[in-house]
Protein backbone atom coordinates (compact mmCIF):
# COMPACT_ATOMS: atom_id res chain seq x y z
CA UNK A 1 0.00 0.00 0.00
CA UNK A 2 1.41 3.31 -0.60
CA UNK A 3 1.98 6.00 1.44
CA UNK A 4 1.33 9.84 0.96
CA UNK A 5 3.24 12.50 3.40
CA UNK A 6 0.79 15.72 3.56
CA UNK A 7 1.86 18.70 4.84
CA UNK A 8 -0.96 20.87 6.53
CA UNK A 9 -0.95 24.68 7.69
CA UNK A 10 -3.31 25.10 10.92
CA UNK A 11 -7.27 24.54 10.40
CA UNK A 12 -9.04 26.98 8.86
CA UNK A 13 -9.39 28.84 5.31
CA UNK A 14 -8.47 32.52 6.73
CA UNK A 15 -5.17 31.30 8.87
CA UNK A 16 -4.85 27.83 8.01
CA UNK A 17 -5.24 25.01 5.84
CA UNK A 18 -8.34 25.07 3.85
CA UNK A 19 -10.29 22.35 5.94
CA UNK A 20 -12.49 21.31 2.58
CA UNK A 21 -9.00 20.65 0.85
CA UNK A 22 -7.37 18.85 3.05
CA UNK A 23 -9.93 16.21 4.06
CA UNK A 24 -11.10 15.93 0.58
CA UNK A 25 -7.47 14.94 -0.11
CA UNK A 26 -7.12 12.39 2.55
CA UNK A 27 -10.28 10.92 1.34
CA UNK A 28 -9.10 11.12 -1.80
CA UNK A 29 -5.66 9.07 -0.90
CA UNK A 30 -8.30 6.85 1.14
CA UNK A 31 -10.30 6.21 -1.50
CA UNK A 32 -7.74 5.73 -3.99
CA UNK A 33 -6.09 2.84 -2.01
CA UNK A 34 -3.36 4.72 -0.28
CA UNK A 35 -2.45 5.39 3.14
CA UNK A 36 -1.79 9.17 4.84
CA UNK A 37 0.55 10.51 7.65
CA UNK A 38 -0.44 14.16 8.37
CA UNK A 39 2.81 16.89 8.94
CA UNK A 40 2.98 20.42 10.50
CA UNK A 41 5.40 22.79 11.34
CA UNK A 42 5.90 23.53 15.00
CA UNK A 43 5.55 26.87 14.90
CA UNK A 44 2.79 29.85 15.54
CA UNK A 45 0.25 30.84 13.10
CA UNK A 46 1.09 34.29 11.04
CA UNK A 47 -1.82 35.62 13.14
CA UNK A 48 -5.77 33.60 14.29
CA UNK A 49 -8.32 35.06 11.61
CA UNK A 50 -12.24 34.63 13.62
CA UNK A 51 -13.70 33.10 10.49
CA UNK A 52 -16.73 34.50 11.58
CA UNK A 53 -16.04 38.04 11.55
CA UNK A 54 -12.88 38.03 9.03
CA UNK A 55 -10.97 40.25 11.59
CA UNK A 56 -7.26 39.40 13.49
CA UNK A 57 -7.81 38.12 16.93
CA UNK A 58 -5.00 40.64 18.22
CA UNK A 59 -4.52 39.03 21.08
CA UNK A 60 -4.62 35.29 20.40
CA UNK A 61 -1.89 32.76 19.48
CA UNK A 62 -2.06 29.57 18.07
CA UNK A 63 0.24 26.59 17.17
CA UNK A 64 0.07 25.38 13.40
CA UNK A 65 0.97 21.93 14.62
CA UNK A 66 -1.44 21.79 16.83
CA UNK A 67 -4.28 23.41 14.89
CA UNK A 68 -3.54 21.09 12.35
CA UNK A 69 -3.83 17.86 14.63
CA UNK A 70 -7.79 18.81 14.21
CA UNK A 71 -7.95 18.08 10.47
CA UNK A 72 -5.67 14.53 11.36
CA UNK A 73 -7.64 13.58 14.65
CA UNK A 74 -4.55 13.86 16.44
CA UNK A 75 -2.70 11.79 14.33
CA UNK A 76 0.41 14.38 13.20
CA UNK A 77 3.72 14.57 13.62
CA UNK A 78 6.84 17.73 13.71
CA UNK A 79 7.33 18.16 9.83
CA UNK A 80 11.52 18.10 11.10
CA UNK A 81 11.01 14.52 11.15
CA UNK A 82 9.34 14.10 7.75
CA UNK A 83 11.86 10.98 5.95
CA UNK A 84 10.94 10.81 2.35
CA UNK A 85 12.18 6.99 2.83
CA UNK A 86 9.09 6.06 4.37
CA UNK A 87 6.72 7.32 2.23
CA UNK A 88 6.42 7.40 -2.17
CA UNK A 89 5.00 11.13 -2.37
CA UNK A 90 3.99 14.28 -0.81
CA UNK A 91 0.66 16.84 -0.70
CA UNK A 92 0.37 20.03 0.06
CA UNK A 93 -3.54 21.10 0.15
CA UNK A 94 -3.94 25.04 0.10
CA UNK A 95 -5.99 28.11 2.38
CA UNK A 96 -4.33 31.15 3.37
CA UNK A 97 -1.71 29.00 5.99
CA UNK A 98 0.09 27.71 3.14
CA UNK A 99 0.80 31.23 2.21
CA UNK A 100 1.22 32.13 5.42
CA UNK A 101 2.26 29.56 7.55
CA UNK A 102 4.28 27.26 5.10
CA UNK A 103 6.17 30.17 3.37
CA UNK A 104 4.94 33.75 3.68
CA UNK A 105 3.45 34.46 0.03
CA UNK A 106 0.51 35.85 1.22
CA UNK A 107 2.88 39.06 2.89
CA UNK A 108 6.11 38.94 0.42
CA UNK A 109 4.46 37.72 -2.76
CA UNK A 110 7.01 37.05 -5.27
CA UNK A 111 9.99 38.01 -2.79
CA UNK A 112 8.41 35.30 -0.63
CA UNK A 113 10.68 32.94 1.18
CA UNK A 114 9.50 29.22 2.65
CA UNK A 115 9.69 27.93 6.52
CA UNK A 116 13.22 26.31 6.51
CA UNK A 117 12.00 22.73 7.93
CA UNK A 118 9.05 22.82 5.00
CA UNK A 119 11.35 23.58 2.46
CA UNK A 120 13.85 20.64 3.81
CA UNK A 121 11.10 18.10 3.81
CA UNK A 122 9.69 19.31 0.25
CA UNK A 123 13.41 19.11 -1.21
CA UNK A 124 13.54 15.72 0.13
CA UNK A 125 10.62 14.45 -2.85
CA UNK A 126 12.16 16.54 -4.99
CA UNK A 127 15.65 15.18 -4.82
CA UNK A 128 14.64 11.58 -4.90
CA UNK A 129 12.11 12.56 -7.62
CA UNK A 130 9.27 11.19 -5.71
CA UNK A 131 5.82 13.20 -7.05
CA UNK A 132 4.31 16.06 -4.89
CA UNK A 133 0.95 17.37 -5.11
CA UNK A 134 0.52 21.25 -4.74
CA UNK A 135 -3.19 22.52 -4.53
CA UNK A 136 -4.86 26.28 -4.59
CA UNK A 137 -2.23 28.68 -3.21
CA UNK A 138 0.65 26.09 -2.21
CA UNK A 139 1.74 25.62 -5.74
CA UNK A 140 3.32 29.53 -5.05
CA UNK A 141 6.10 27.04 -3.10
CA UNK A 142 6.53 24.96 -6.85
CA UNK A 143 9.27 27.42 -7.71
CA UNK A 144 11.02 27.70 -4.18
CA UNK A 145 11.24 24.07 -3.93
CA UNK A 146 12.22 23.02 -7.25
CA UNK A 147 13.66 25.94 -9.58
CA UNK A 148 13.30 28.05 -12.15
CA UNK A 149 10.88 27.30 -14.89
CA UNK A 150 9.00 24.69 -13.03
CA UNK A 151 5.24 24.37 -14.03
CA UNK A 152 2.31 25.62 -11.13
CA UNK A 153 -0.65 26.52 -11.48
CA UNK A 154 -3.01 28.49 -9.15
CA UNK A 155 -5.87 29.02 -11.64
CA UNK A 156 -6.28 31.93 -13.61
CA UNK A 157 -5.90 35.17 -11.38
CA UNK A 158 -3.51 37.22 -13.03
CA UNK A 159 -1.94 38.99 -10.05
CA UNK A 160 -1.39 35.77 -8.05
CA UNK A 161 -0.16 34.33 -11.37
CA UNK A 162 2.70 37.02 -11.63
CA UNK A 163 3.51 36.44 -7.89
CA UNK A 164 4.69 32.88 -8.63
CA UNK A 165 5.99 33.74 -11.79
CA UNK A 166 8.52 35.81 -10.31
CA UNK A 167 9.21 33.49 -7.85
CA UNK A 168 10.57 31.45 -10.94
CA UNK A 169 7.37 28.99 -11.83
CA UNK A 170 5.98 28.89 -15.35
CA UNK A 171 2.47 29.45 -14.89
CA UNK A 172 -0.15 27.31 -16.40
CA UNK A 173 -3.76 28.70 -16.34
CA UNK A 174 -6.31 25.66 -15.29
CA UNK A 175 -9.77 25.22 -14.64
CA UNK A 176 -11.05 23.95 -11.41
CA UNK A 177 -11.51 20.43 -12.37
CA UNK A 178 -8.10 19.72 -14.12
CA UNK A 179 -4.25 19.54 -13.13
CA UNK A 180 -1.15 21.11 -14.50
CA UNK A 181 1.68 18.25 -14.69
CA UNK A 182 5.20 19.32 -14.70
CA UNK A 183 6.63 15.34 -15.49
CA UNK A 184 9.82 16.54 -15.66
CA UNK A 185 9.97 17.37 -11.75
CA UNK A 186 6.74 15.04 -10.78
CA UNK A 187 5.14 17.66 -9.57
CA UNK A 188 1.23 18.15 -9.66
CA UNK A 189 -1.09 21.33 -9.01
CA UNK A 190 -4.64 22.10 -9.25
CA UNK A 191 -6.80 25.28 -8.04
CA UNK A 192 -9.30 23.88 -5.85
CA UNK A 193 -10.54 26.86 -3.63
CA UNK A 194 -8.95 29.18 -6.30
CA UNK A 195 -11.52 29.11 -8.49
CA UNK A 196 -14.07 26.50 -6.81
CA UNK A 197 -17.67 27.92 -6.31
CA UNK A 198 -18.22 24.87 -4.43
CA UNK A 199 -17.17 21.70 -2.51
CA UNK A 200 -17.84 18.82 -5.21
CA UNK A 201 -15.93 21.59 -8.05
CA UNK A 202 -12.62 21.50 -5.36
CA UNK A 203 -13.30 17.49 -5.07
CA UNK A 204 -12.53 17.00 -8.70
CA UNK A 205 -9.74 18.65 -9.22
CA UNK A 206 -8.26 17.07 -5.92
CA UNK A 207 -9.04 13.71 -7.19
CA UNK A 208 -7.47 13.72 -10.36
CA UNK A 209 -4.29 15.06 -8.54
CA UNK A 210 -4.25 12.42 -6.01
CA UNK A 211 -5.22 9.98 -8.86
CA UNK A 212 -2.01 11.42 -10.84
CA UNK A 213 0.74 11.92 -7.66
CA UNK A 214 0.15 7.81 -6.73
CA UNK A 215 0.44 7.15 -10.44
CA UNK A 216 3.69 8.59 -10.58
CA UNK A 217 4.94 6.75 -7.56
CA UNK B 1 -32.53 22.43 -5.64
CA UNK B 2 -33.01 21.56 -1.95
CA UNK B 3 -31.42 23.16 0.61
CA UNK B 4 -30.13 21.25 3.85
CA UNK B 5 -29.58 22.62 7.55
CA UNK B 6 -26.30 22.00 8.89
CA UNK B 7 -25.58 22.04 12.58
CA UNK B 8 -21.94 21.85 13.63
CA UNK B 9 -20.23 22.02 17.10
CA UNK B 10 -17.06 23.45 16.58
CA UNK B 11 -14.13 22.15 14.71
CA UNK B 12 -12.10 19.73 15.66
CA UNK B 13 -13.15 15.69 17.34
CA UNK B 14 -11.99 16.29 20.86
CA UNK B 15 -13.97 19.43 21.28
CA UNK B 16 -16.39 20.12 18.65
CA UNK B 17 -17.58 18.86 15.17
CA UNK B 18 -15.58 15.99 13.84
CA UNK B 19 -14.24 17.36 11.14
CA UNK B 20 -13.96 15.10 8.36
CA UNK B 21 -17.89 13.96 9.27
CA UNK B 22 -18.49 17.67 8.27
CA UNK B 23 -16.57 18.14 5.74
CA UNK B 24 -17.94 14.24 4.18
CA UNK B 25 -21.74 15.64 4.98
CA UNK B 26 -21.21 18.94 2.96
CA UNK B 27 -19.42 16.95 0.18
CA UNK B 28 -22.13 14.32 -0.43
CA UNK B 29 -25.04 17.34 0.09
CA UNK B 30 -23.32 18.86 -2.59
CA UNK B 31 -22.59 15.73 -4.84
CA UNK B 32 -26.29 14.59 -4.59
CA UNK B 33 -27.21 17.92 -6.06
CA UNK B 34 -28.32 19.91 -2.77
CA UNK B 35 -27.55 22.66 -1.51
CA UNK B 36 -26.46 23.89 2.03
CA UNK B 37 -26.17 26.24 5.12
CA UNK B 38 -24.56 25.71 7.98
CA UNK B 39 -25.47 26.62 11.94
CA UNK B 40 -24.40 26.48 15.32
CA UNK B 41 -25.09 27.84 18.71
CA UNK B 42 -23.39 31.00 19.62
CA UNK B 43 -21.88 29.24 22.99
CA UNK B 44 -18.78 28.54 24.16
CA UNK B 45 -16.90 25.25 24.10
CA UNK B 46 -17.89 22.76 27.09
CA UNK B 47 -13.56 23.12 26.87
CA UNK B 48 -10.76 23.50 24.46
CA UNK B 49 -9.13 20.66 23.76
CA UNK B 50 -5.03 20.14 22.46
CA UNK B 51 -5.91 17.53 19.51
CA UNK B 52 -2.02 17.70 19.71
CA UNK B 53 -1.43 16.29 23.26
CA UNK B 54 -5.02 15.25 23.99
CA UNK B 55 -5.32 17.60 27.32
CA UNK B 56 -7.79 20.59 28.04
CA UNK B 57 -6.27 23.78 27.75
CA UNK B 58 -7.34 25.07 31.20
CA UNK B 59 -7.10 28.94 30.49
CA UNK B 60 -8.38 28.81 27.09
CA UNK B 61 -12.13 29.36 25.70
CA UNK B 62 -13.45 28.96 22.32
CA UNK B 63 -16.86 30.05 20.82
CA UNK B 64 -18.72 27.08 18.74
CA UNK B 65 -19.99 29.26 16.20
CA UNK B 66 -16.97 31.15 15.73
CA UNK B 67 -15.00 27.58 15.04
CA UNK B 68 -17.68 25.87 13.75
CA UNK B 69 -16.96 29.27 10.59
CA UNK B 70 -13.61 27.54 9.72
CA UNK B 71 -15.25 24.33 8.81
CA UNK B 72 -17.72 26.61 6.87
CA UNK B 73 -15.36 29.13 5.06
CA UNK B 74 -17.38 32.02 7.20
CA UNK B 75 -20.46 30.79 5.75
CA UNK B 76 -22.36 30.16 8.75
CA UNK B 77 -25.50 31.62 10.88
CA UNK B 78 -26.33 31.44 14.53
CA UNK B 79 -28.53 28.58 15.23
CA UNK B 80 -31.10 30.73 16.90
CA UNK B 81 -31.68 31.78 13.33
CA UNK B 82 -32.95 28.21 11.50
CA UNK B 83 -36.07 28.63 10.21
CA UNK B 84 -37.26 25.31 8.97
CA UNK B 85 -39.59 26.60 6.10
CA UNK B 86 -35.96 27.48 4.58
CA UNK B 87 -34.92 24.19 4.57
CA UNK B 88 -35.69 20.84 3.31
CA UNK B 89 -33.94 18.64 5.60
CA UNK B 90 -31.91 18.53 8.66
CA UNK B 91 -28.03 16.85 8.86
CA UNK B 92 -26.16 17.28 12.32
CA UNK B 93 -22.41 15.90 11.85
CA UNK B 94 -20.58 13.67 14.83
CA UNK B 95 -17.59 14.68 16.83
CA UNK B 96 -16.96 14.95 21.21
CA UNK B 97 -18.80 18.57 20.33
CA UNK B 98 -22.39 17.38 19.49
CA UNK B 99 -22.23 15.54 23.06
CA UNK B 100 -20.26 18.44 24.84
CA UNK B 101 -21.56 21.35 22.90
CA UNK B 102 -25.31 20.70 21.84
CA UNK B 103 -26.11 18.68 24.31
CA UNK B 104 -23.87 17.28 27.40
CA UNK B 105 -24.48 13.92 27.00
CA UNK B 106 -20.47 13.32 27.23
CA UNK B 107 -20.92 14.35 30.38
CA UNK B 108 -24.24 13.26 31.71
CA UNK B 109 -24.71 10.16 30.12
CA UNK B 110 -28.06 8.69 30.58
CA UNK B 111 -29.56 12.27 31.94
CA UNK B 112 -28.53 13.98 29.26
CA UNK B 113 -30.04 17.71 27.83
CA UNK B 114 -30.22 19.61 25.09
CA UNK B 115 -28.64 23.35 24.45
CA UNK B 116 -32.01 24.76 24.45
CA UNK B 117 -31.79 26.77 20.89
CA UNK B 118 -30.89 23.35 19.31
CA UNK B 119 -33.55 21.48 20.57
CA UNK B 120 -35.99 24.17 19.53
CA UNK B 121 -33.95 24.01 16.15
CA UNK B 122 -34.22 20.41 15.30
CA UNK B 123 -37.78 20.40 16.59
CA UNK B 124 -38.95 22.46 14.38
CA UNK B 125 -38.06 19.88 11.77
CA UNK B 126 -39.53 17.21 14.00
CA UNK B 127 -42.77 18.69 14.13
CA UNK B 128 -43.25 19.60 10.45
CA UNK B 129 -42.29 16.33 9.69
CA UNK B 130 -39.00 17.50 7.68
CA UNK B 131 -35.78 14.47 7.72
CA UNK B 132 -32.77 14.96 9.52
CA UNK B 133 -29.92 12.72 9.77
CA UNK B 134 -27.59 12.45 12.79
CA UNK B 135 -24.12 10.84 13.01
CA UNK B 136 -21.79 9.97 15.24
CA UNK B 137 -22.44 10.50 18.60
CA UNK B 138 -24.95 12.79 17.97
CA UNK B 139 -28.15 10.01 17.51
CA UNK B 140 -27.79 10.23 21.30
CA UNK B 141 -30.49 13.55 20.75
CA UNK B 142 -32.92 11.80 18.71
CA UNK B 143 -34.88 10.33 21.75
CA UNK B 144 -34.44 14.24 23.09
CA UNK B 145 -36.13 15.24 20.20
CA UNK B 146 -38.37 12.99 18.89
CA UNK B 147 -39.09 11.19 22.03
CA UNK B 148 -39.68 7.89 23.51
CA UNK B 149 -38.96 4.97 21.20
CA UNK B 150 -37.12 6.38 18.18
CA UNK B 151 -34.97 4.59 16.39
CA UNK B 152 -31.37 5.78 16.73
CA UNK B 153 -27.76 3.87 16.19
CA UNK B 154 -24.56 4.40 17.74
CA UNK B 155 -22.72 1.89 15.87
CA UNK B 156 -22.27 -1.00 18.33
CA UNK B 157 -21.01 0.15 21.72
CA UNK B 158 -23.05 -1.34 24.34
CA UNK B 159 -22.09 1.10 27.09
CA UNK B 160 -22.96 3.78 24.74
CA UNK B 161 -26.11 2.05 23.16
CA UNK B 162 -27.25 2.00 26.89
CA UNK B 163 -27.23 5.76 27.59
CA UNK B 164 -28.73 6.41 24.64
CA UNK B 165 -31.58 3.85 25.40
CA UNK B 166 -31.71 5.77 29.23
CA UNK B 167 -33.02 8.48 27.19
CA UNK B 168 -35.72 7.27 25.80
CA UNK B 169 -33.99 5.67 22.13
CA UNK B 170 -34.66 2.24 20.99
CA UNK B 171 -30.61 1.29 19.64
CA UNK B 172 -30.24 -0.81 16.27
CA UNK B 173 -26.77 -1.71 16.22
CA UNK B 174 -25.23 -0.84 12.52
CA UNK B 175 -22.06 -1.18 10.81
CA UNK B 176 -20.13 1.43 10.08
CA UNK B 177 -21.46 1.53 6.27
CA UNK B 178 -25.02 1.51 6.48
CA UNK B 179 -27.97 3.67 8.40
CA UNK B 180 -30.77 2.91 10.80
CA UNK B 181 -33.91 4.55 9.53
CA UNK B 182 -36.81 5.28 11.56
CA UNK B 183 -39.65 5.76 9.18
CA UNK B 184 -42.08 7.01 11.01
CA UNK B 185 -39.96 10.21 12.33
CA UNK B 186 -38.10 10.57 9.20
CA UNK B 187 -34.93 10.42 10.62
CA UNK B 188 -31.83 8.53 10.09
CA UNK B 189 -28.51 7.66 11.85
CA UNK B 190 -25.24 5.91 11.19
CA UNK B 191 -21.82 5.49 13.07
CA UNK B 192 -19.26 7.06 11.05
CA UNK B 193 -16.25 7.60 13.03
CA UNK B 194 -17.97 5.84 16.27
CA UNK B 195 -17.20 2.99 14.27
CA UNK B 196 -14.97 4.12 10.85
CA UNK B 197 -11.16 2.90 10.67
CA UNK B 198 -10.23 5.36 8.06
CA UNK B 199 -12.42 8.17 6.53
CA UNK B 200 -13.72 6.02 3.56
CA UNK B 201 -15.33 3.72 5.67
CA UNK B 202 -16.96 7.31 7.08
CA UNK B 203 -17.72 8.31 3.65
CA UNK B 204 -19.49 5.27 2.66
CA UNK B 205 -22.12 5.76 5.95
CA UNK B 206 -22.26 9.18 5.75
CA UNK B 207 -23.39 9.53 1.97
CA UNK B 208 -26.18 6.43 2.56
CA UNK B 209 -27.43 8.85 5.09
CA UNK B 210 -27.09 12.20 2.89
CA UNK B 211 -29.12 10.36 0.50
CA UNK B 212 -31.80 8.47 2.59
CA UNK B 213 -32.50 12.14 4.10
CA UNK B 214 -32.64 13.81 0.89
CA UNK B 215 -34.98 10.95 -0.86
CA UNK B 216 -37.57 11.53 2.38
CA UNK B 217 -37.79 15.30 1.63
Amino acid sequence: MKKVAIILSGSGVFDGSEIHEAVLTLLAVSQQGARYQCFAPNVNQMHVVNHLTGEVAETETRNVLVEAARIARGEIADVTVLNHEDFDALILPGGFGAAKNLCDFAVKGGEAAMNSDVLAACQQFAKASKPAGYMCIAPAMIPLVYGQGALATIGTDADTAAGVVALGAEHVDCAVDEIVVDERNKVVSTPAYMLAENISQAAEGISKLVSKVLSMS
